[in-house]
Order: C-alpha cells, then structure tokens, then sequence
C-alpha cells in the first residue's frame, strides 16, 4: 500500500453528495493516506508506538496541516500536540476535540487518526465559510493512546489531567530495556516536563471524540455513525484454579481434582452472567493457560483472566460480584482451590444525557437516525472524561476488525461522521 | 541423596519378616541405590534417557549382577540385555520377566528397575535355595521404554517382537539435532544391528513385568501389590475449535462465537462420559491451548487434546466415538467449526483370565488379598502382549506420584511383590 492506494480505495466508493458545508471527502482521505505512510509495515499495517519517531513524525505532519488551517500549535510536556482557533469570547472554556495518531503493532490506518482529522476537518470547513466560534476550539493529538510499548497507554490525556503518577512510569522498561524517561529523551520530552502537560481544566468545556467502532454494531444497523452513550471501564481479575495433576492413565474418573474441568464449567458460567446486570454488560475469558498442559497429565492448575465490562459502574461492579460468586462455587463443586487477584478496575465514564441529546438534535439536523451504543473499548475520552464533560462519536467498521491492517471504515461513513461532529460543535456555542 | 542415602531411606522402615526362602530386602534396596547413582540429577531425580551413555552404563551395572548370579548375559541389535537361566528342560519356551532402567528427565528410581531388579532377585533366591526350574528363565532389560529421547519409547521391546519400523525411526531426532541412528552409534548399536532384535517369539512362553503403579489405588486399598487386569491402550484425538476472535469491549455477547465458551461445555461433557461405557473407562483433556490468548481478545481458537483410555477394545473405542459426538453436538450449539484429527490409537492388552487367577493364587500362597486393577499407562509389557502372553503386578506407588524425583515404594512392598512374582513363575512350572 501507498498514500496514493489508500486515498484511491478510500475515494473509490465515496459518494460525493457529502461534500458540502466545506467538507471536502478528499481532504480527508488525502490526509489519512499521508499518515497512513509513516510506520508502514509489510502487510499494509501501521507501526507507530507511543513515543517512537514515528509517532512524532505523525504528529508533526497534522502539526503543519494545524498551522496551514490557522490554528495556535503548542507541544505540551508529554508530546500532546494541542492546535487552538480563538473564539469570540476567547475567554470561555474551549471545546476541543481530536484523538491520537500512535497505533499498536501492525495495526490499522483509522484508529486514532481518523478522530483527529475529523476535528480538523471542522477548522477547513468553518475556514471556508469564514466562520468563528463563540468559544474557543482545540484541536488535540494525544500522545501514546494504545500503550503498545509500555501496557497502559494513555501517557498523553493521563498527562494533561495531572493523573500521570509518574513514579509507576520511571519503573516502566520496554521491550528493548528502554526505560519510560530514556523512551521520553529519544523524542525531546522527559519526566520534568511530562509532569508540566497538567493543565488548568477550567480551560476545558467539554472534549468530544470521533473514533471507529471497532465493533459490528453500526455495521448491523447500516448507519454511518452513531452516539456513544458511556464508555465502558474494564476489570480484570486473574483467576488461579488449583487441582491436582496426576497421570491421565493411573487416576480414576472418580478420583481427580482435574482444574481444567472446574475452568470448563467456571467459562461456560461466566459468559451467562452479563444478561443478569444489564444489555451493555461483557464478560470474557480471552486468556487461559494449563498447566503443565501435557496430553497425557491431568491438569493441575489453570490460570485465566476474566475482562469484565459496563457503562454503568453500578451494574459492572455487580457482574464482578457475579464472577467472583462463580469463583467460589467452582471451588466448593470441585473440590479445588481458587484463588483471584484484581489486576485493573476503571470506572466506567457515562455520557451525560444532556450531550447525548444534544448529539441526538445534530443527528436529526444531518437527516442520520440516531442510534445509541455503548464504547466497550477504552479510549482519551474515558480518561479525560474522569474530569471533564466528554461525548463520543463512533464511525461504523467493516466487520468490527480492528487493530489489524484490515481495519476499515468508508470514507462516506467517515464524512458524514464530520458533518454530525461540526453541527455538534455549532450547536455547542449556543450552550 | 546418594547410594547410601536411597539405600538407607529404604531399609529405615523395612520390616525383616519379608526376609525369607531366599529373598534380600538389603540386595535390593543396595542395588536399588546403585542403580540410582547413575545419572543422578541435582534434585536427586534420575536422568538416564534412552540410548544414553547413562542408560548404558545402568545396564552393565546389572548385566555384571546377572553374570554373578550364573545367567548368560547376551545384549541383542536393539540394546535390550537378556540373562538367561537354563531349565531342567531347556528346550521349552522360556518365562520372561524385567522391565527397563531408562527414565525420563528428572524421573524417578523405581520406574523400570524395580521390576528389572525384582526378576533378577528370583534367581538370587532360587541360587540359595539350589533351585533350578524346568523351564528356562530370562531376566530381561528392555531399552529406552519411556521415548524421552525421541517421544514415542518401547524402542527395545519393539524391536524384539520384530514391530520396529526403522524406515519411521530413521527420520527421527532429537532435542540436540541428532537422528535415531546417530543416537545408537554412540551406544556401539545401528539401524541394521537394530533390526536383528526381532526374535523367533516360538522361544517365549510368557513375559511377566513388575512395575510401580503410579496411581494411588493400592495405597487406598493399604495393599503391597496388585495384579494387573490389563493395559489400557490411549487413543489421542487433537480437537480444534474454531469461532470468530473479537474486542471484548465492544462485541455484545448475543453476537460472539467464542470458542473457549465452546471449549468449557466440550471439556465439561468430555469428563461424564467415561462412566457410561466401563468402570476402567478415562478421558482426560490435558493439554488445550488458546487464540490469541489475549486479556481483552474474544478466543478465535482453541486446540486441545483428549486422551482417551480403557483396558478394553470395545469400550475404549465407545468412548472414542462419544467423545467425537460431544465434538458435533458444540459445534451445532454454538455455530462454531469443529474438527479433529487422531493422532494415536493403541489397541488395549487385556491380561488372560488364567494368568491373572494364577497371579491370584500366588497371593493366596503369601497371605496378600489378590486385589486386582488396570494399568492405565504404556508399558512394555504393552508392547510384548501385542504377540505373546502377558502378566503384570503393579507394586504400590506412594500417593501416586511417578515420572518425578519424589516416586517412592516402601522397600517392604517391593519384597512382598518380589515373593509374588517367584510364586507365580514356580506356579508357571506345572502349567
């Protein structure tokens, strides 16, 4: 793939009925494709890690395009590039709006970027039309959303609301041995100025994201886009199963503590409870592994992680309660011994209703049923969100597949998204 | 642990009275610890793979025991050592007995030279007592039984039976690279050597081995020894589980085909089927094995492997072929692929009637209720049953544990299995 291949699929089928208002579809394929370029991995993927050259790279290309579009470029001391256009009343809290241009390993093309340009593509527009906000409007790169290098991710909104605890990152190596502050250096930042990017939120009125599904939900509905209505907060519990190993041949049915069989029944009674807590509700047991997993061993101990999820803190909460109950039936069922430890537990961040209503109006205003979906996935939005007023907008994906070189969202798709972020922002002003 | 150590841990708790008509606790428990030396790992486990220089070096060890107990010691093409007892009528078919002094990594001390020390303690007895048998006797060390070396073992009695197929063996390698000839030349043996093993069978009458039970069912009885039903033949089906891999955020669980979901119903059912085809029945899922294995990754695959046994033919295949039902019956039920591979069958060697009441006359002869179970791993008693008559006597295995440093037997048990073993092949005598 080159800029020239994916700008021509993405144009391919774009219906230009949707360039309007000063919204140009080729603008923002031309500039996907020019990302697109920078980390290009042999599958056509893209490889640009948190702090790597490539990400600065990235950011530095939408830099210019800032600075062409007539924005105020800052850097702030964890590498989030932040563009702003002055308001009218240039004193008001601004809105800003934007995403990150960093990926995970041979990932795709539209996650991350396509927030960021969707928030710049507003600024072209009201260019065009020589328009000027009441408010003031940022435009935001984000540093290392996907946490590809370190396990985490977010170092840049973590950064910019003051939640970077910055002893837990100095302890953080990397593949390579890099530790978090040498990682810092090789792109001109460090731990002193990481913990300057903390900003005065009363700057901040409200943070809006566009960000690809990477689910399968608008896909269903046929629409191009749709209203994020909270964004899940994940917890991860690590469960340890103990039975007893012993010879697959010399034990009898009737006298084995075999861990795999309670792990079957504690999978097949896990995925029955989110139905119980509410319809936004997932549990999954992505991770599991036997040991000593050798085919004529009975299994002596299973380790697996459930990922646990909701919108809603109260309903999430009850589901671990749920698994946790599992855990200790299991046990007394099977006579084993199960044990479990919390690895992660982020409060979920709902939408407040009043910005999904007014999500809703700009919807209606772009002639788009509005259709509600819960964000399984983390993203900036959850953790500005644990200061600020957020609201989310998801572009449909093709099949759900995401991080992954195949991960795709039509440039229509795309467009209208815009138009639906730009009448959100209008209708901001008025607030 | 050395000699001294192995030999005294045995004769700690050793109870005399078993002392009699011939038979040493001491002989054995020194050459028990003899043996032990060689090839003594760091944590006191054994390590003398087949066709090693250690497995070599066990085996001059007790062919310089037998010569000294006047057998006449021959090592055929495949490296197994036969010491020969002339009977009062040579010409009959010999009684066989041994086992093997090879082990797997790290193994244990009485997994193979029990029953190899235990035939040749027969002798010993018989020349105090001046006792010559009319038939001829033959204690026989088989090599590389366990296949650590090259998965797969019972190389020397394979070859002795004429089963061995070089043209297999001969693409073979070990973990080091080198090929199954190589491996023999460093013992002084090759391939066409090897195939002269095989023997004209007219020469045997019967192959009876002691072996550790490695299972706990004796110790649960608080029995010595037990005689062998039969052994149970494995077949080995791979299982491979196929549904769709996806973010474990954002796909609802009314729309997931997760194959680990799928693979917790499958191990469930696996594990209540032995039972409706025998008593002696097992199924064990050991070794599974999940894609991509990922916290937050709905499982897109899972392979595992079901290892299936009974000690008889026709139940051990039932249960094959219910396990392969239960494959269909998830794959209708959660809308995934399903399919399997066979990747071993091996026919059961069901012990003959009148052997085993022989055996259990020898039990009543030395006051040992006759308790009788099946052999639920390989051994190359196996092997031999496959084309001549067998017997096998299970000595009791501390809580199970085998194929480990920590395998023990109490030296008391041993004796009693030794004296049931020389009551049985004097009982062979009128047959």
């Amino acid at each position: 793939m080159n800029e020239l291949m994916l700008k021509e699929k993405l144009m391919a089928d774009y219906d230009k009925k949707y360039d309007y208002d000063g919204i140009s579809g080729e603008r923002l394929a031309h500039r996907l494709g020019e990302l697109a370029k920078i980390g290009i991995t042999e599958e056509n993927g893209s490889n640009r890690p948190g702090y790597s050259m490539e990400e600065k790279q990235a950011k530095e290309l939408v830099a210019g395009w800032m600075r062409q579009a007539g924005l105020r470029v800052n850097e702030d001391g964890a590498g989030n590039i932040i563009g702003r256009l002055s308001g009218k009343s240039d004193h008001l809290p601004a809105i800003m709006s934007g995403s990150h241009v960093d990926s995970v390993p041979n990932g795709g093309h539209f996650d991350g970027p396509l927030g960021v340009l969707a928030a710049l593509e507003v600024i072209e527009a009201w260019r065009e039309a020589g328009y000027q906000p009441v408010k003031p409007y940022e435009v935001v790169i984000f540093s290392d959303e996907e946490g590809a290098r370190f396990n985490g991710g977010f170092n840049g909104s973590e950064g910019m609301i003051g939640k970077g605890n910055m002893e837990e990152r100095l302890k953080l190596h990397d593949a390579a041995g890099l530790s978090f502050e040498e990682v810092l250096s090789t792109v001109g930042l460090n731990a002193e100025s990481y913990s300057t990017a903390a900003r005065n939120l009363d700057e901040l009125e409200i943070f809006v994201e566009v960000h690809i599904e990477q689910g399968k939900r608008l896909e269903k509905e046929n629409l191009p886009c749709g209203i994020v209505t909270g964004i899940a907060g994940p917890c991860w519990l690590e469960f340890t199963i103990e039975g007893d190993a012993g010879h697959a041949g010399n034990t009898p049915m009737n006298d084995r503590k075999d861990a795999m069989v309670a792990a079957g029944e504690f999978v097949l009674e896990v995925n029955k409870l989110p139905g119980q807590v509410s319809n936004s509700a997932v549990a999954t047991i992505g991770k599991l592994n036997v040991e000593p997993n050798g085919v004529n061993v009975i299994p002596g101990k299973v380790t697996l992680y459930v990922d646990i999820r909701d919108i809603y803190q109260d309903s999430r909460d009850k589901l671990v309660d749920l698994v946790l109950a599992v855990g200790q039936n299991v046990a007394d069922k099977y006579a084993v011994k199960v044990s479990h430890e919390e690895k992660m537990r982020i409060s979920p961040v709902p939408i407040k209703e009043d910005k999904q209503n007014l999500l809703e109006q700009s919807f209606h205003t772009k002639g788009i049923r509005p259709y509600k979906l819960p964000s399984g996935a983390g993203h900036d939005a959850m953790v500005i969100g644990g200061k600020l007023p957020v609201a989310m907008l998801f572009t449909k994906s093709r099949d759900g597949i995401s991080h992954n070189p195949a991960e795709w969202s039509d440039l229509s798709d795309c467009v209208q998204t815009v138009h639906v972020l730009k009448a959100f922002i209008e209708e901001m002003q008025e607030e």
